[in-house]
């Protein structure tokens, strides 16, 4: 094998987006930031077990056959009522949900829609790192927009599009953003989908926090605001149920979904269908939202001990996002400290703690002073030591250069 | 939304490859011939779902966490010893195996890694629908090799390799074909790689029926041969498992699987971990050869009803192929007739069965006068029954023609 054979999408000296974001520590008092895994204790064990069995009951030997593209309607008429209620989407049906391997079949299908190489494609900056490794495969040129504490900078995305007109797509993380823990304001959601009825592009709302507000008011989805068939509205069982589901969803036009089905088929023919057919009976026989309301029980109590930490043990000059949702808070140092040297040289050998530093978020890998910081795997002591350790390599590192500075 | 924000390699007005394949029939007795699904009746369905309890008892919650890409490192272990033992590939351990979601990603995943848009791609004429689906979505340039009797004709290949210098993978499925029905010889294997070697190309080795031998010795795989890390040998348990698990395995160079675990990472994350699990503690309690040994005993039985009824129902100047294994024969009537409007014209609507037309089965949908028939998932007497159909309209077609040509 020659690596000349490799296609062009195929880099074979540079390392995964993701790797080495989850580096393994071997100390005792080791305490990982990282994770964008949902806590464990939480996950309806039980519950699932049964609905697994149930699946089986229903449908005996048949429940292990192939199945169909589409996968069981009656989940999909359940998912259409939960976009309507809870996602404020209008007048969509069974046919306008797509079921996927996790949220991130949902993107790569999406991108694999819409990209040939060289569109233009718009990204959060930061922005979620798993979609940058399924657009990297179909080559698109990226443009960067800013991420500000209400979303988007939706004055340079317009700047972006009067001066480049090849983008198709716009990715966005509206609700309680991996990695920057803000929410995108109702204005900007609106702007937004005007924007796409312009500058003629789709938007793909990805939002499997969506569910996890433990503070303030929901806000409709963008898809709510949507006039032209331009959302695409993006969501997972990751995060409120488990992650080995490998089950996402997504709310799109009809004429969208046809063409996605092509691609699901040559991707991996179906989703499972003793997956779905496990978690339609677990929603047919627990209240979902009722679990939703223990996970937002008990992350809310790690969220505020992230925040009393973060005021606590951090020095003047280092900022941290306050999410209302979610996984995870962003935190800013002074720009002389790179965070990737900064993991690798002090905080994972010294302090035995770790976070995934900013540089994985960016399309172009050129931002080195940020961290992201997940609260939700943690108890609020690890929470507390945690931070103290970090605040404690922080305060050195920032009273080194400004001796550096003295001299 | 507009067609024009879609990529070139979407093509809205064209339906799938796969659409219409299994047309539905609300006929009392109708006998479907077109299927691609093992026999439901031998499934393991106990103790399958057993192992499915059996993986949360070993895990608890952790069960339904992220895991990682490469999935269980015991299953990776039990597949590498099958690979030398029932496959002829030496020297592979834990870390040859990579599991995909079903066969199928594996074609897809291999497509990515090897195609750039134009690049030439060799398949067997008639060859597998679900794999040119995949390929399709990278652009390739099609060359098709004529199918024999003991596999693709690799003097044509080589002629295919001479003219055209941009060749850089072969597809074949060397095992009970799908569709044809045919195997590739021992002697053919070895020129394959030969050509491989001497022409810079991979081979990607698609087995999914190689354990369901229902006479003769099993050959060694094109793997065994290779001798330049140039065979990609994937397989899967859709056959000999069930479908529903979407597991599938291939063997290939540890460099090749490293570069494919960044193309999985960015189409779906990881194969779910309660799948791998619950398939690893089936391997671990029961005994698969034992149930294959079943499932050949079983199909033994349909293989023979299906050569018998061919033998005893078809007119002169009809063929079929006589697998030693697999699910499939493929069968050639004359050429006057088209196999596709045979299909929705007479056969469907008249005698209520159903096969799979050959166009399907074409990179180029340019062959009309074939059809494959699945003997696997129907009893003797169906067999029987659609077979003593089939001939009817068969015979009744060509003595309409021999007609016309009288007059």
């Amino acid at each position: 094998m020659r690596e000349e054979l490799f296609a062009d999408r195929v880099q074979p000296d540079t390392p995964s987006r993701l790797e080495g974001l989850f580096p393994q520590m071997d100390f005792d008092d080791a305490i990982t930031f990282t994770a964008g895994s949902p806590a464990e204790d939480l996950f309806p064990k039980e519950a699932m077990q049964q609905a697994y069995l149930d699946a089986i009951a229903a449908e005996g030997a048949h429940t292990f056959q192939y199945h169909t593209i589409s996968g069981p309607e009656e989940l999909r008429s359940r998912l259409a009522v939960r976009a309507q209620q809870k996602m404020a989407i209008e007048g969509v049906d069974a046919d306008n949900v797509m079921l996927t391997a996790g949220g991130q079949q949902g993107i790569d299908l999406i991108a694999k829609l819409m990209l040939n190489k060289g569109d233009g494609l718009v990204v959060e900056a930061p922005t979620y790192v798993g979609a940058l490794s399924s657009f990297d495969m179909y080559e698109p040129t990226y443009y960067e927009v800013q991420l500000e504490s209400d979303g988007m900078d939706v004055d340079q995305l317009e700047e972006t599009l009067k001066a480049h007109n090849n983008i198709k797509l716009v990715y966005t993380v509206a609700d309680f953003h991996n990695p920057g823990g803000v929410t995108m304001s109702v204005e900007k959601r609106k702007r937004l989908v005007e924007l796409a009825n312009e500058y003629d592009f789709m938007i793909l709302e990805d939002t499997p926090y969506r569910d996890l507000r433990y503070v303030g008011e929901s806000l409709p989805s963008i898809k709510h605001f949507d006039t032209e068939d331009r959302v695409i509205f993006l969501s997972s069982f990751s995060k409120i149920l488990m992650p080995t589901l490998r089950l996402g969803w997504m709310v799109a036009p009809k004429a969208v979904i046809k063409q996605l089905y092509k691609l699901k088929e040559a991707a991996d023919l179906e989703v499972p269908n003793i997956t779905a057919s496990a978690v339609n009976q677990f929603l047919a026989k627990n209240d979902l939202d009722k679990h939703i309301e223990g996970l937002i029980k008990a992350y809310s109590g790690k969220r505020q001990a992230m925040f009393d930490a973060l005021a606590k043990e951090m020095p003047e000059g280092v900022e941290a996002t306050c999410p209302e949702g979610g996984f995870f808070t962003w935190v800013t140092v002074p720009d002389f400290i790179n965070t990737t040297d900064l993991l690798y040289d002090v905080v994972t050998p010294k302090a035995h703690i770790a976070y995934v530093p900013s540089k994985n978020f960016y399309a172009f890998k050129d931002h080195t002073n940020g961290m992201r910081i997940n609260f939700t795997g943690l108890t609020p002591d690890q929470i507390a030591d945690g931070m103290h350790r970090l605040g404690g390599v922080l305060k050195e590192e920032m009273s080194k250069a400004s001796l550096k500075t003295a001299q």
